[in-house]
């Protein structure tokens, strides 16, 4: 019934005319899809009135075509995808929540974590309010609705729920008549504003979600801003902005995000490609051939290649329909995951030593079987390089980076990493490395990596917090085996 | 998203030992199945972990096999099944409603309409609470939360909500050791206990549900009555007994109700007996046969049977696979759902002179259909009997009888309807006779009949509070046709 | 994969133009969903366009929108409902069986069993024939194609087969053209023939369905009469008739039909209310109520207090959900079914000495139980009567009447039986009163009861012909615990 | 109803003892997902008794858990993918398809088209045979059972049913006891074998389905092979080897295959990596960077880059959860289903003269979109190269290319296309270099191409034999927007 943390995409629409935001707005998750893969859902705003489809699944699963025509025409939506971290999907946490209220409807979607959940949450149920979600969502929707009874418009609520507000949000907030965007002082969680042709104004986590609906990336939502969009044009707050450093997470770019996505003006691609850059200067290895981990080790792959000057390789093929939840077969445990979602190309590998790139090493047994399985096609040396440093620290901001007990790095040398995985050699990128990714030498949280956590952290964890509601009988087999990094 | 008015069923079990609470609670709820056939749920209470399956549809339908294995053993548990007037079936608006607060959690059914529903939700509202449901159970809920958390106990809670609480209210509470029932003072809806050869304590609406799980009926929750079951044994508050004159709703003897139900020790088939043959003091008709309109007419026909000498005879037969949602192919509109239902015995009908006995006549089109039947089966004369008054009032205590629009006795005089339906003559149960239904001259509230309300009204309809909230694009096929009363 | 035999209900209609004969089908499956809640099917014929939709389930479930819509429109249509009495229900099985040929299409819906299906089956299997089903009827349809490539009418094809099936068959066919219906010459399972006001023509099983589509009921399509239906209206071929005795499954009135069929001319609720007044001549009981088993021992029950002068009284309450496939949960095979199922009226038995009427007597399981419930609702004494008498021998004409190791009267005595099922007497109809139920002395089997049976009987049986094909892994339970005669 | 031709997989195999057979069948169709999306099953032989699974949809879809526990374990099973062109998905057609049959069960599945399947069925419809499906599948279980009741063995049946087999066939067939599998002599349609660590023996359409399952491509079944797999070991009977040229379908190497694939001991990846190679020494462009379209143009554009000495880049990211059926939502028809599927990676290409290589061109639409999203990025120049030559004729060999009317190339010169298509350029491989692609300058069927059918070409097209069967009344939603090439 927990989650600890939530890795999720937003995404926002004001059209000037009715008109079938819903369509728009699952376009734009499906493009949004990696960012979380548990549930979806999209609220649409007809004049005032909210109608809301949610579940759990994927885009393409949750929004059938009866649900697209229950959802009707509008001129406002918002939309969610939402991964969480542990084996039970539950419906209730689908978000937006929609809350229905005198001072007016309103709907929000949320991507972050917040720090000081617990307290907040606390303080809401000693006066005796009720939840329904284990979600930060819905923290923030009660924070937002006790200002919003106290203020004259759902603006000034957004503004003071921010001052109480602590640790990583990007926001989507639907009124009857505005959508509100909103991004924590350290900007942890990206937020991009964007505009089509026809001048609906859309928000979304990533620029991705705006070129598959043909709108044009505008700019982020900057730290600490809120962006106002209404029949009156946009307005922006930046009373918040500045107040704390700005800490974007650096893993949005290592790994998180779609490589076409552009984040604060940055491609994503050539950040990877950077990083596979640094590693080549890093790493000079005599190899014949570079390949990368399908999809996210390609970019990374690419840029080792181009300063290295060995060649860069097709080494394997995915299977193009693993790319969603995989129940395997029961009695099939000794079958290898990685072998049905990953094949070697042997001609192109046999023979020869490789430069194997990966996005990251969590816990290693992934790439055990990925080195494995190029061993088995008859490389002569395989040499591994991960294009994040190694993870020490679990992340409070939103981030699925597992504790330190299942973090590989926390408990081995590189050298026994190396070992274990199978690999003659192994290299991370270097820590130091990491800010100069997108050519800037500041602005991110990298505390995953090194352990400088931008915020105060949480007094409580979500995960101990939530245990005593907690005992589950048997996993949902529908949620078993998705597909995870290991 | 609205409803006007909930017509449900609660039940709850405190066993002494951790077993399969789910499977009885399942049972009794399929006993109850005649009192809301729109949304079921269960919530299983193991050692305080409360574990909830709910969803919209049938009591075999909502819980499969894996539903339930999922809900495990426990020592108590509540269920809900739950009936609305309107089109829309709403996820969100399936009970028992589950509560997660630091003082414990709490999980809540209700069987009943409040008439204060309207203020109390606009308090909480200003006071910042958010809603996830158009349901007076989530008031209900609020109001005890809110209580909580400044009384020592949740019985303390329960009984201070009571006195906030107007209008009819039947509920089950269960807290994480507390399993406890409670009533409205003027008993609205009804409410019994009972207790099962190994010692487990039973709450339900009605007592068929304790014989369909083996269980003995001792007596109603008295109104205004809370039980609380704990590991102590059974305890009774009866501070807000007497406050209000009893008031049960008398449609529960008349059509509610399982005609094998005991309500306040009184056999509900006895009662539509007994007005079977009230009728035969009123009408003294010149018949060869009485038959009853399946399945609620059957004990009222019996009853007039009985009391003119008059042979009672099977008239209809009913499809036995009708009794469920029932999905008429689009295109069949001319097709007559009542023939579909029913059939009529033309041996027995044939060239006879008949006294059709139904429950009651709403808008008429049934009557006139199943008349209309009779007469294509050779009936030579239908004097048609309804065991219930004409209906001329709203019901704000939760049951669903329609506002005066649609009710045929607000618009006609008996001869008039009478000549709507088609029958010879037409007769209604003198509502001066309903108080006796039961042998004894008071204690009911007949307000749809007669107008007496025995509460304030509310000020504020459910219906105009809602509809901001709502404007159904297009009703969902699978809860259209829902078999219901005309 | 096998099943022993078929119970099944057909239907064809023949109308005069195109329109939503799919709907009228459905409306007349509904109807005969009691001779088979394992699957169902409907077939369209559209200008000789065959469009089918078949699958598991009952009609309500099988035939969505959906699916309606896309079967279309056409002018006419056949229909099918199967029993079957394995635990597996198998998708293939499912009925009208379609032969695309290129002689013309083909659909054939069947009731009945065939008594040298192996022979049959075999030699067809012996000339390279291949089957998908393991029923009777893709052998009559293999039969019927084989003629029709040598014939000039499918006419000829349906009569030359008949030549060659021995036991019991009620078909409908359609060709592109013509609708055909037949019945063995023994006239083992019934087969009406009916008018709708707008011309159209119709068969089917029973009486009930052309009630429900509101056609008229012309009379049966005789013992070995084949009725063709065409653009030149109805001709009848009796070539066939008369070369065997009529023997009607006598079962049929006692049991199978609806009691609002007519059968040849003679009402099946009066059939079973003769029985009640047999039993009344026989067994003369001093007694207070006469109370049915709900629904098919009702009507025998309301003809032995007629007959005996004693009352008769609605002694139990059948939960009027229950009337399809229940699935139980699990863990709580403790629970009773029988009680799940029906509540005793406490009031009209406490203190009474009984009758209590069933239809049969099987094994004797449900007996017991539901005379124990009359005891635990204090009836002083219970007096059991079957209105049909003993059963002693399995049916092979394709009612499931169980093979003797499970008929409780081939191993007891009556008294011995009566202790069984602890009633203070027990009685049976007299098998010699079974000819005049109707009417009529004569014309009936009833194998079941005296083992005279009017055909060889099978050399091999089913059950051992398809007994290599099956090892089930593990019962489906979704087909697990369906209502069934016990 | 009908399809002109299938596109599938298959796969068999049989272990030396008692397994999950099942799973392993499902990890192979898994891998062989790509040759057919629209039903897929499984048929277990677990000591001669057949348990079968199959139904529309994705492997993933069709095979819940529940599903795979009643396959159960085996000793043999049969596994099949299949593809359809027509919208519509009949789960009759779904393979594979068992035959219950006196002289022993029969499992099979097929891939290919047969040219003489109309005069087969014709000649069966006519000795009376009924069909269910409209596959030439069940025209070829047909003729092998046939053959089986006056052979000593299935083998001997496989062999005189290839006698009278004309046109393409991949087949695996199952007996109680055998897995059979057979080629057409011109082996149009891959099929290889296998052995597994624990000596299991497999058979499947790719190499790909072998690596999945951990077994070791050993090599392909040639031409006219029957390979027949028992207790005794694996025979190969060649007698119909040699009779017809070998024509493998070069389409296979072109896009069919997976590029991990190995057919006839040839690398796909690297065959069409030499088609880049081919395209390079054919068109020489001055271009700044080669980009491919996912998945199926990576490896041509890999080739010309490394041959033309133009870097390689990364121009465009796929949605990774595209790669299944994709259900648009109604109103979006304006949506582009490109954009949705790839997005241009704008750093890479803007300002780029770019070399744009896909796998083939069908109808042109396609490429039009692809060509207009670089354009949009700010490609400076776009360089069309396709590494298939232009498609001028239909495949009657099982491979799904459109009817003449949708070949672009039919009806427009090149030039013209380049115009429709906007690009700068277009160049086709050179239709004299495909035999060449494996390094061997022989052995292809490349009519689609070249219009030199290998053999006779059908009298009757499927499309007109079965279309007086179809006249759909809407297409179903569910298959509607398949992804397929345009």
């Amino acid at each position: 019934m927990s989650h600890i943390h939530d890795e999720c995409g937003v995404f926002g629409i004001f059209a000037n005319s009715k008109q079938d935001v819903a369509s728009t707005a699952y376009y734009a998750l499906f493009a949004l899809q990696h960012r979380g893969q548990e549930s979806a859902g999209i609220v649409v705003n007809d004049d005032g009135v909210f109608r809301t489809h949610k579940d759990v699944g994927l885009v393409n699963d949750v929004f059938s075509q009866e649900a697209m025509s229950r959802l009707g025409v509008g001129n406002m939506a918002v939309g969610h995808v939402r991964y969480s971290t542990t084996g039970t999907g539950l419906r209730e946490n689908a978000q937006p929540i929609v809350v229905n209220h005198l001072k007016g409807n309103l709907a929000l979607a949320h991507n972050g974590n917040l720090v000081n959940a617990y307290e907040l949450r606390s303080e809401l149920e000693n006066s005796g309010s009720i939840f329904h979600t284990t979600s930060d969502s819905e923290v923030i929707s009660y924070i937002i609705t006790k200002e919003r009874v106290r203020r004259r418009s759902i603006e000034e609520a957004v503004l003071a729920a921010m001052d109480r507000l602590q640790g990583a949000y990007s926001i989507v907030v639907m009124s009857p008549s505005k959508l509100i965007a909103a991004r924590d002082p350290n900007g942890f969680r990206p937020l991009c504003f964007g505009i089509r042709d026809d001048g609906a104004y859309v928000v979304a986590s990533e620029s991705c979600a705006l070129d598959a609906i043909g709108a044009t990336y505008v700019r982020e939502v900057e730290p600490g801003e809120m962006l106002t969009i209404s029949a009156d044009g946009v307005t922006s707050d930046i009373s918040h902005c500045g107040i704390a450093k700005k800490t974007l997470c650096v893993f949005e770019f290592l790994y998180i995000a779609r490589p076409d996505s552009v984040i604060g003006g940055k491609s994503v691609h050539e950040a990877r490609r950077q990083a596979g850059k640094f590693l080549a200067e890093q790493y000079k290895i005599d190899a014949d051939i570079v390949v990368g981990v399908p999809d996210s080790g390609i970019d990374a792959a690419f840029g080792y290649a181009e300063a290295s000057g060995i060649p860069y390789g097709i080494g394997f093929i995915k299977n193009k329909y693993i790319g969603r939840t995989f129940i395997a077969p029961g009695q099939a445990a000794r079958e290898d995951r990685v072998r049905i979602k990953l094949n070697v190309l042997t001609s192109a590998i046999k023979g020869k030593r490789v430069v194997l790139v990966d996005d990251s090493i969590v816990r290693g047994t992934t790439c055990q079987r990925i080195v494995k399985l190029l061993r088995d096609a008859g490389a002569k040396e395989v040499h591994m390089l991960s294009s994040a440093p190694p993870f020490l620290n679990p992340c409070y901001y939103g981030t699925d980076i597992d504790s330190r007990d299942n973090l590989i790095a926390c408990h081995h040398s590189v050298d026994e990493i190396a070992k274990i995985i199978g690999a003659d050699s192994l290299g991370y990128l270097d820590v130091n490395k990491v800010e100069w990714l997108t050519g800037e030498g500041t602005g991110f949280c990298k505390a995953c990596f090194d352990g400088n956590y931008p915020t105060d952290l949480p007094t409580v964890t979500d995960k101990s917090r939530f245990e005593r509601w907690e005992r589950p009988i048997s996993a949902n087999p529908k949620f078993q085996n998705k597909e995870k990094k290991q």
